[in-house]
């Protein structure tokens, strides 16, 4: 075990691509060594019998330098030969898997099945591609977001991939979380005296951040957390910058906001950083009664999310005060 | 089902490389919808979770134009970035996947697990491939050579693959053959009055025949077949084209000649198809009691393949008189 990461100073919770944005800029704006990063795995899926793990996955090749700049998702100089071959044999083709990505896939779901939890896995993957920080799930127990829509409930990646969020939402919920048993490095870090922040990255907040706040015990830790726990918001001009947050804050009944997005996560919460497109929202957070910061929340290079990272960090420092 | 293949003209045993040259050649010289090839599966592992059938493989690949012209095995312009990641995150390397090739072992798994048979999987994909013949597994349930070592019991492709058949061989066995059910399109070809010729192509005796010939009712139904049975030679020059025929002969204690392959094959065999290269073995096999034709059996090419399919059937047509 990494004894650093045993006793981070930063604690980021995140979804995929923008959280790994944040994730990946937080490495350069402090020593990586003592960030953990716990990724959601409610979008963790079976498909073609491997266990798919698509948040993990986007944070490890974020933070190996691995990913798809240009998707977010995936490797970068991806090859498909897997697919034409899959697809000429009439396999399911709807969920797109690359050459090398594969390779996550095939490796994580053997050493599932001959018993190594998730946590362990991820952990030597993530040593093996050279990352410093900490990435751990959730929770090594199955957590699976259920879309509930009014013609029925949708499997996730059914809902998000392969009818490309098109179902109108009446709720999501999350299967398994009340029985997981959260990460022991997350709820030992949210408790260690070393810890001065917990960053909520600007994730869908119904779709990644919640399947984590839902596991057992999370979010009472998180409230009684000495350390300052604060949310960079997903939203930018008022609208997600990839993926359906406005669309799900709007079909459940929320503003779309960041006000409405500092106001789902009140119960924990110190501190929000709005976008500078947003910064008319500002007083409406205030009195919500949150420490509030404005920033390009952006992070279209290496250097915007470095930047927007330090911003998050010297934000924490003002919140603790 | 393909009413055609169920009355074959033709009934091929097969291994990998060496076999499926005959089986394609076989394709040429006659209507290759009348063709029954049946496929070791002593071969079969479990490699990374993943359920692999080589010589089914290789039967496939090569029967629909797109196995590797060079090695034999694989798919043609294969490409390997999930063998290049897989060694990146610490998995097993021994076993090379191409990508292409993988989607063939992810696709037969799950439908294994989702509980069809090998049988209707391997149709299916022939099908979808546009393979005239029918390729069937020996048998649907597990069938597992076993290398017999001074040195202890060896999985097959442990001995084949991963250290290159360097160990002596004292002997093989075959796990689960003796339980195992022939495929019921093996047993019926066997007794269909259509079948005119059962053809057992150059593969290795003991490590692609013996399988085939150890699964319970096999052996029995070659030797009261009417069909003449008729074996190609696995020997040119009294060496094998490829892998280990001739060291496993002289380690099981057999002369290293085509005698011993006709030998070997003598309670069921009708015919024996040496090379021209072996042909000073012609009266030593003929002494078995078997009728025997010589011919160019290297198939370097389309045409030579058909060329010695075209000598074997007519060849066989001798046998029955």
């Amino acid at each position: 075990m990494n004894t650093s990461a045993a006793s981070p100073s930063v604690l980021a919770l995140s979804g995929g691509i923008g959280g790994a944005k944040l994730a990946l800029g937080l490495t350069q704006a402090m020593p990586p060594e003592s960030l953990l990063i716990v990724g959601n795995t409610g979008d963790d899926f079976e498909h073609l019998g491997l266990h798919v793990s698509p948040d993990l996955d986007t944070l490890m090749y974020t933070l190996s330098g691995k990913a798809d700049p240009e998707k977010g998702w995936g490797l970068a100089s991806e090859s498909w030969a897997f697919m034409q071959a899959l697809e000429a044999l009439g396999g399911e083709t709807w969920f797109q898997l690359g050459d090398g990505d594969l390779a996550t896939h095939v490796e994580r779901t053997q050493r599932l099945r001959a018993g190594e939890h998730l946590t362990e896995i991820i952990s030597d993957f993530c040593r093996r591609l050279g990352i410093a920080s900490r990435i751990v799930p959730v929770s090594d127990d199955p957590v699976r977001t259920i879309v509930e829509t009014p013609d029925g409930d949708l499997a996730f990646q059914h809902y998000f991939v392969r009818e490309r969020c098109q179902s109108t939402v009446s709720g999501f919920r999350f299967q398994g979380a009340d029985a997981a048993q959260p990460s022991p490095f997350f709820l030992e870090a949210l408790k260690a005296p070393s810890l001065q922040a917990v960053v909520i990255c600007p994730s869908n907040p119904f779709l990644s951040i919640d399947p984590i706040l839902a596991v057992r015990g999370v979010r009472e830790a998180l409230q009684t957390c000495r350390a300052p726990v604060i949310a960079v918001s997903p939203l930018v001009g008022g609208d997600a910058v990839k993926g359906p947050t406005a669309k799900n804050l709007r079909e459940l009944g929320h503003p779309v906001s960041a006000t409405a997005v500092a106001n789902y996560y009140r119960d924990f919460l110190k501190g929000f950083v709005v976008d500078t497109r947003d910064k008319a929202t500002v007083p409406e957070i205030e009195k919500l009664g949150l420490t509030v910061e404005v920033a390009d929340t952006l992070m279209t290079d290496l250097e915007s999310k470095a930047a927007l990272a330090r911003i998050v960090l010297n934000f924490s420092q003002r919140c603790e005060r």
